[in-house]
């Protein structure tokens, strides 16, 4: 397709489309010739994520550019891709070292690992990101003096490995694991808004139930 | 115990908690004489919580007197009490009623509700800011041409409906209903993020045991 029906299908303007292009979060178009390029369904799919990233997530250019490279590198593992393209999204603050709370927090982060036996999980360590995220959430709430230990959090944990179960089995019905990481960048995007107002209506909905609506 | 003593024991500077009086986020102490107001326990709690909003949740100083007058409205029931409090904080946005994906949206999580069971959510319905930005959030989706139907969400909102009922478990642990509906406001602030870094290193540990650490 050319431009203008990239245009049309995916909602998005040519002036905004050509801006992608040239900061590029969007892969050339085959060449016709000096004025005309030709766009398939890849690019489509791309673009869809592009806007997931951009226009609902509000990641900067640079940090989509730099998630979009992990998400085409194909000499990866699966699990490296997936992680190294989820890592480059934008993560909550590192842990504060100066402070006395983050050692604690993260000897009940090493805790709750081993409660779970999430090995994986504790041989990343802290190299992931995310594992470092939780250590700094955990100590802002020990040093605000909430409870936040191992046994607190273990049982949601287990459910969030029963979410993450299922995101990985939705994950493995698309065909190529280009497509499968793809889905799992706007997911992280798109979905956790999702499954976080489908926690506070659950409490709205259980809160009812035991307390009557009034 | 005096202003320094409150100062002390919350890590808060004695500036920052006179501002706090000041904007009325804090009640004033029992004053003593012209120049001594004397603090209990309770200023204590409440300085956690007006510290896990304004610092920790950067909620406006606004939205926070909103959430507090709500927690201390005594003449409310618990579930509108505690709605009311959850409510006044930042919501997600609303969704866009010029949209046609909205009305597709809305459609989907009705269908949700009704397949859940989740009677007093629907009969809340958009009334409540909660329902209203899930409706925003799949409406996007859709958009965006991603699916997020009724049978994708289910069992997701069947694992928070689980996540909800802990919550309220441990907030019944709570002597007073005003602590209860404290605890349930900083977790809605702080809890929320250890919830969402609980998911993403779920993804990780179940990624790694599917398709090795590499």
């Amino acid at each position: 397709m050319r431009l203008a029906e990239l245009s049309a299908r995916s909602g998005v303007s040519t002036a905004t489309i050509k801006y992608y292009l040239r900061e590029g979060l969007l892969a050339p178009g085959r060449q016709l010739n000096a004025t005309t390029a030709e766009y398939d369904e890849t690019h489509l799919r791309r673009l869809r994520l592009v806007r997931a990233l951009i226009q609902v997530g509000r990641v900067p250019v640079a940090s989509a550019r730099e998630v979009l490279k992990h998400v085409d590198d194909e000499s990866l593992g699966r699990t490296i891709r997936l992680g190294a393209a989820l890592w480059a999204l934008p993560q909550a603050p590192d842990p504060d070292e100066e402070d006395p709370a983050t050692a604690a927090a993260a000897a009940e982060v090493d805790r709750l690992l081993r409660t779970l036996g999430w090995d994986a999980a504790r041989e990343i360590g802290a190299l992931s990101p995310v594992h470092r995220s939780l250590v700094a959430l955990v100590a802002t709430q020990i040093r605000l003096g909430y409870p936040c230990d191992a046994e607190t959090m273990a049982p949601y944990a287990e459910l969030m490995r029963q979410a993450a179960a299922r995101d990985l089995d939705r994950m493995e019905t698309y065909e190529s694991d280009t497509e499968m990481i793809e889905s799992a960048v706007s997911s992280a995007v798109l979905f956790e808004p999702v499954l976080r107002a489908l926690h506070r209506l659950a409490q709205e909905e259980e809160s009812a139930r035991r307390y009557g609506l009034e």
